[in-house]
Formats: C-alpha cells, structure tokens, sequence
C-alpha cells in the first residue's frame, strides 16, 4: 500500500500545481490560489465519496492532503518562472496523477460494494472532477470536455483493472500495471496530438 | 408504479438528449457528450438524493439510468440532422420529464418525513438542477433562471400534488392528474411565451 | 445561544439581499431571484453540512432560513431603487453575515469531532461558498477569489476563536469577541482598500 499511498501524494500534488498555475493566471489573490488548488487536488475524491456515502470523505479523514495542496500551492509560486520550462516535468506528474486517482476511486468503490461499472465511473469521477471543478470556478470550458483521449485513458486502465481482478496477481502489480495503461495511453496521444472527431451540429436553435 | 417508472424513464431519455444537444452544440467530445447527459438527466435528482441524505443515490441504486442516458446520447448522435424537425417531440418528452422528476422528487421527499414545503422544494430541484448543472458545465446562463413558467408549473404542479393528497383517490391518478398540471401550464407557456415581466435594477455597483 | 441565533438570521437575511441584487442585476427572474438568493444565503453552511455528513443540513432541519430567504428577497424588490444609498448598510449586514457564518461553522465542525484546523477550513466554507455558488450560477468570476481581506478576515477571527478556547470565557462573549476581529479587520480593508498584491504569471500556456 506505501506504493500506492505515495503515488497518491504524488498525484494529489501534480493536481494542486495544475489549479494553482490556472488560478494564478487568472489573477486571483493568495487564498483564492490556495482553493483552487484545493478543489483542484481534491475536488474528484471529494464528489466521489459525497456520491457513494464514504464518511469521513478523503482529506477530512486525512489532513495530509491539505498539506500537500499548501505545500504545492507554494512550490508553484516559487518556482513559477520556471514552470514554463517544466511543462514535461508537470504532465509526467499530472499523468501519474490521473493514472492513480482513477484505480483508486474504482477501488473505493468496489470497496463500498458498488456495480463494478459504477466503481469504474467512479474512478473516472475521481480523476476528472477535480479539473472540471477547477475550470467551472474558474470560468473556463472543462478542457476534460474536449480532450477525449484523458478521459478514454482512465477508462481503458479502469477497464484493465477489471480484467486483472479475475487473476491472482500481487496487488500492487495489478495496481501498477493497470495505472501504466492510462499513463501510456495518455502520453501516446498527447505526443501524436490524437484526437477523435467531434460531432458537427449547427441546425438547432437552443434545446430544451 | 409501473406507469410511473415508466414515465421517469422516458424523462430521463429526453433530459439526456437535451444535455448531449447542447454538448454537441459546443463542440463537446465523446465523453464530454455522455458526461452533460448524464449530468442533465441524473443531477436534479443527484443533488436532491445527497441534500436529504438518500442513500444510494438514484442511479446508483439503480444501474439504468446510465443505459438509459447511454441509449440517449446514441440517440441523439444517430438522428442529430433530423433533431431539427423534431423539436415539438423533444418539447413534448422534456416536458413530460420535468412533470415526472417534480413529482417523483415531491415524493421521495415526502417519503424522507420532510415538511411539504421542503418537499416541494425537492421535487423542483430534482425537475430544474439536472439543466442548471448542464448549463453551468457548458458555460450557459442557466436557462431556468430567465424562463419562468418553467419552475413555475413544477410548482403549480406539486401545490396540486399536495392538495390531493389529503383525498383518497388512487395513486397513480394523484399522480398523472398532478403531472397534468404541470405538462398543461408548460405546454400552454411556451405556446403563447408566457413570461412575467423581470425586474429592471441598473443603480447599482458591484453588491457584496 | 439567543444572541448568535439572531446574528444568524441577519447574516442569512443580508446574504439573500446580495444574491437577490445580483440576480436582478442579471436579469433573471422571479423564480431565479429566489433560486439565488437561497443558495447564496444558505449555499455555504449546505457545503459544509454535506462534506462532514451533518444531516439534516441546516435550512432542512430549519425551515426558518427559506423564509428568512423570502423576506430578504422581498425587501430587496420593494426597495431596489432605495438599495444604493443603502450600501453601507448592505456591506454592515454581509459583513456581519460573514463574521457569524464564519464562527458557527467552525463550532459545527467541532461539534463533529474535526481536527480544529479543518473546523476552520469549514468555517470559512459556510462563510465564503454561498457567495461562491452564486457568483457561478450567474457566471461571474467569483468575488471571494479575487479580494484577498475577505477570507483572510474569516481566517483571523477563525483563528482567534480557536485561541479563545482555552481560557474559561463565556460562550457569547467568547463568539462575540471572535466575531468583532472578523467584522473589523474586514471593515478596516474595505474602507482602506487593503489588498494583498497578486502573483503575476504569463508565460504559461493551458497547465494540465
């Protein structure tokens, strides 16, 4: 489980980096900073266990987690001049981010004895909710709307997961290897820009 | 019950694909497309379940929602050139939906031992926030928000629920007449753009 | 307990205020007045309720704060053209409403048996996401995020109410004293116009 716990930590950290850069950005003072790289780190989690009923949800029932998010809002603004350089350095973190929040939320939810296609919704929950979060306050379309391949890699190693279940594989295996689909996956397309084709409609006044 | 469930569903199909509309309108991607349907069709009733604590929520409890919204969003992208002739029917189903989540939100709420009042109250959160957190998700001004027949007939159509409530009559007739109420006032709404007039404040600064 | 009540009420009352002036500013109309008078009046201690699992959340199991909404709602229409020679009064009111927001929030959250520095954070959350809520439901950047003194002001007198508790003070006085650090560190910024300066960030294109 240390495994695991640290790639969490790592992840949790990637994340609050993430709305700490888009916060910053947008000009907002130091506490509005701070809650967005709050909601931003913790945001997936936190929707998930309100969902599923899991009391004491994720960082009250473990301070750590604001504390990592202060501890990488101030990284952030140290070293905001240099992120510009370390753009490959934060989308290796914010990969291994996504990569663990996905098989850790699907298994909180087979933990609480949900559907296993519900465990796998909510680990996408927990993967993409938290920048969804961060893009509503701060005013931006979701990016996660628009770059299917994220959330088609959370899906894919969710998926992955699953199968594996059916094996006797050492945990953290299973884990690993599953957390390696999304992150490779997602690398793939990010380098080769793949994308899938959108739907065009522009027949419809406003539905609804 | 039968009629009744039957009845969610078809109000759940018509508020997916009036989120998946709206979502291919922006340009949204395949999972983006599923995730504001999902969100149209499940989130008033999402939010109502997690406010008075009615666990599990309903589409955890119950796994066909996610079909349903599935078979929606297909729905949509199949038939989204023909979409524009069909609006009458899309009003017509949308419409059918919030007179069903009202009511069956009423009752839910009813069933939790809350006030009528608050019963109430849920019954217009399950029919109005699904589209509110459409909107917010794809950066619209909630629409329900400058449509006011919309609530209102959701109101109108509850107070009757409530006031029929202490006669016996049978229960799916309490509840179809109930829906009546609200299909009827919107129907007529929109026909004739019924609309109260807004009030106009420009005095003033930034409140708060 | 009778005194912070009654400051409770006024908080409520003078945040529906702010939500309803938004509203109208926006447009919306009856229905959406009300919508986001209430969320903005009650949005915050909601959040909070949800997060640590206080059921019932407060306006459920007090019916008083969706009539305290109506009234602020009502006054706010039949005075709107009184409303701008009236914004010292207003900014008292919210100012008093934070203050209040603030402390009972912190109180709940130990009353749940939270780590006093996440009773803090969940006061500020009942202080601050009402206005939060309602700055995304009207699709304004929310304010919070962008005036450093208002949650710094929660966060002080936060601090000094935790201080307080380990000398044998009156309850009242105890909550009273905390809540004037608030009321004046706050009124002091306003009136100075204290604002912390802001991280400047340009070189980045889309983090995550």
């Amino acid at each position: 489980m240390d495994i695991i716990y640290t790639l969490d930590i790592v992840g949790t950290f990637a994340f609050a980096i993430s709305g700490a850069l888009v916060a910053m950005k947008k000009q907002f003072d130091a506490f509005g900073v701070v809650i967005i790289a709050f909601v931003t780190a913790t945001g997936g989690g936190m929707i998930r266990d309100v969902l599923i009923n899991a009391h004491p949800i994720t960082w009250i029932g473990d301070i750590n987690y604001i504390w990592i998010t202060l501890i990488g809002v101030a990284v952030t603004f140290l070293f905001r001049s240099k992120i510009a350089p370390l753009r490959k350095t934060m989308f290796l973190f914010d990969t291994i981010g996504i990569s663990v929040f996905t098989l850790l939320g699907l298994e909180k939810g087979l933990a609480y004895d949900l559907h296993p296609f519900l465990a796998l919704v909510m680990g996408m929950v927990s993967a993409v909710f938290g920048g969804v979060l961060r893009d509503v306050l701060t005013r931006k379309v979701p990016l996660i709307f628009k770059k299917e391949i994220y959330a088609s890699a959370c899906l894919a190693g969710g998926v992955t997961y699953l199968i594996l279940a059916n094996f006797k594989i050492n945990e953290n295996l299973h884990f690993i290897v599953s957390a390696a689909v999304i992150f490779i996956i997602r690398s793939i397309a990010v380098k080769y820009k793949l994308e899938l084709p959108k739907v065009k409609i522009d027949v419809l006044g406003e539905p609804n």
